[in-house]
């Protein structure tokens, strides 16, 4: 199916220390491309070596909870595979604590285990846990940050003036931050604050489904600047995919953040449904509108983002359909209908001190759009604002959707 | 919000007695438009009465299904609501059968129930059940084609020469016929057999939820040659849209179409997923790559496809999350992977007689895609056939669906 061993062999050697002339971003220019590579000329010949233009990456991960940690395995699992592209070691960053009187970090080193936050899961041996954060990013030249987004302003002002801008970074942290004022895109913040290029991944990633190498995809928006960067859609494709998690690059950072935060107002939609026992068909009415409006809302407020990243796309379309079967907007939302009572009362009950960011993104989307007189324009996400924070009837949905469609 | 009440009522005036001038398509065009009226002049004053150039359209439904019954009520409950535009009374042909000894056009009439199919649920009274076909569509002027897709030959051909060029249909029996040779759209099949033209519906539309007035979506593509004709997609929403069941009228038949044979291919891989117990990621994944590959194979055979009828509406996006829920294909998609059965003996004992189209379906794309040397485009339908013909293990999912994925 993938062309003889023999083949694929030479084409790996050849793509493992050679650099191609060409962009390499065309799938099909493979087979075609010319390579250059010099020959150092070093004491002996015996020493004469092909020095390779692709640099070897080194990758940093910062975060060490469910996700965090699953992603740390899948970073480490594709450094020790492509050792021509990566360092094999992936430092990764643990807020250090301790577990039943021993420190976290040396019990993840020691047995391969996040057993606080991933358990029942091991990690390859080549993810090493650091507590110190300055530690961590020593030399990397790629950083992943995967860590609860409210961390992020400390931890960007620890790692500020310490990472030189040639760095390249992913932000594995959903969403935006939204206020009246504006949206913040959180690898545009990472980004501002180091003075890097930030790329974003997002996509139906249920952590501990991913953890267990059960099949999913993922989306990862990057563009780098400059087409001659070493880190290009290839490095980072080779860094995230796995057999059990497909990546598709795309250049929509706005899109894929906007699609990972705009997500839950939907599941919360979709909640209110269930709890009203309305059936499949009213579900997937809901969810349909709802990426309607997640794609409208992109289009609007960031003109660059692309339709295709929210109907086509994992962090768009998948993650809508994950985040409306399960997970805790949902769950909050349904709870919220079914027994008639506050959302917040709910959630300290619901979720053990966790947080439904739906609830949140409901209500700051609500202010940014009512600032801009554009309410109308989304009716689901005000309707989904006005249940929770207006006592709206949810019963009223269908006949508030009825207002904005389709009139002769 | 929907203007008082006294304008409403002056403005239905208008529009159930005069003829606008203009196309009506426009939705902001209602109030300013002007009015043409004939007044006729007969034997005495009394009897001078405004005649309308907007004709009366006459309905009939053929077809008695729970999803014929369905429609019909949602027809009915609109001829009722819009009596300046519809004859009240819907005809619905009933194949006649004997329940607990009498005949059940006569319990239909009688009770106002179809208790044989929709059991349960009040049909309005101006549903008129008749036995006989041609009775069923005499006078009619729109025709709504709601009968299993195997009847269809021989009503076509009761039919033919019996039914003017200037009748109008819509056709809700959902698919395609595929062969090696080629594939027949049933709207463009009726539109052939009885030189009518006839549009599509289909949607998200589990028939026993819509038959509770539980909250839905559907499309209709309806796009007719000749935009004076009086029955229009304005005339075509007001005999479907109830505040229960929305209608998005687009005028993509070839698409609308096809999502509702597509559709059942992507349900049977769901299934599979879900016998495999590989959780929400993956269920979401195989559900956005089998709306990509409906996509791509309506773009390539039917170049007058629409991608956004498959991303977007109600028909692609929410009928594929639904048929993935739950429904026939998905339930022996799953039982299959679950009991190591060929899916034809379970077929039998779980679906009692009835069929899950999917299977038929993945085989004849398979032989349309074979001929045309074009498996490999298709991975995901490619699979499931070879999963339920060959024997293929359907863990191997993954692996095929990477082999054609996004490469550097």
């Amino acid at each position: 199916m993938r062309g003889t061993s023999a083949i694929r062999g030479i084409s790996q050697l050849l793509r493992a220390h050679l650099k191609p002339l060409t962009p390499q971003l065309t799938p099909s220019s493979i087979p075609s491309i010319s390579y250059s590579f010099t020959i150092s000329a070093t004491s002996s010949v015996s020493d004469m070596t092909i020095k390779t233009k692709t640099p070897i990456h080194k990758v940093s991960v910062i975060g060490s909870g469910n996700w965090g940690s699953a992603i740390a395995k899948i970073v480490a699992e594709n450094t020790a595979e492509n050792s021509e592209m990566f360092d094999i070691d992936v430092r990764m960053w643990v807020f250090e604590e301790l577990v039943g009187g021993k420190k976290l970090t040396e019990i993840i080193n020691a047995q391969h285990e996040n057993v606080k936050y991933l358990p029942g899961i091991k990690l390859p041996s080549n993810v090493v846990a650091v507590p110190d954060l300055l530690d961590t990013v020593k030399d990397a030249d790629l950083l992943v940050f995967n860590v609860p987004h409210q961390f992020l302003p400390r931890i960007c002002s620890q790692l500020k003036g310490k990472v030189p801008p040639t760095v390249r970074a992913v932000s594995c942290i959903k969403g935006v931050e939204v206020s009246g004022d504006g949206i913040t895109i959180i690898a545009n913040y990472i980004s501002k604050e180091l003075g890097i290029y930030c790329g974003a991944l997002s996509g139906a990633n249920l952590a501990p489904e991913v953890a267990q190498e059960k099949f999913s995809e993922t989306t990862i928006a990057y563009k780098i600047p400059d087409p001659n960067d070493t880190i290009d859609a290839r490095v980072v494709r080779a860094l995230f995919h796995r057999p059990y998690f497909h990546v598709n690059v795309v250049d929509d950072v706005a899109g894929v953040s906007l699609c990972g935060a705009l997500k839950n107002i939907v599941a919360l939609a979709s909640g209110f449904v269930d709890g009203m026992e309305w059936g499949d068909n009213a579900k997937a009415a809901i969810i349909r509108r709802g990426l309607l409006e997640m794609t409208k809302f992109g289009r609007e407020f960031f003109p660059e983002c692309k339709a295709a990243t929210f109907t086509e796309e994992s962090c768009g379309v998948a993650d809508v359909i994950t985040s409306c079967s399960g997970g805790r907007n949902h769950k909050l939302g349904a709870a919220m209908i079914k027994s008639n009572r506050p959302i917040f009362e709910l959630e300290d009950e619901l979720l053990k001190g966790q947080k439904a960011q739906g609830v949140t993104t409901a209500q700051e989307v609500h202010e940014f759009l009512e600032r801009r007189d554009k309410l109308e324009d989304f009716p689901l996400f005000t309707a989904v604002h006005d249940i929770i924070f207006k006592g709206m009837d949810s019963y009223a949905l269908p006949q508030i959707l009825e207002d904005v469609e389709q009139k002769f």
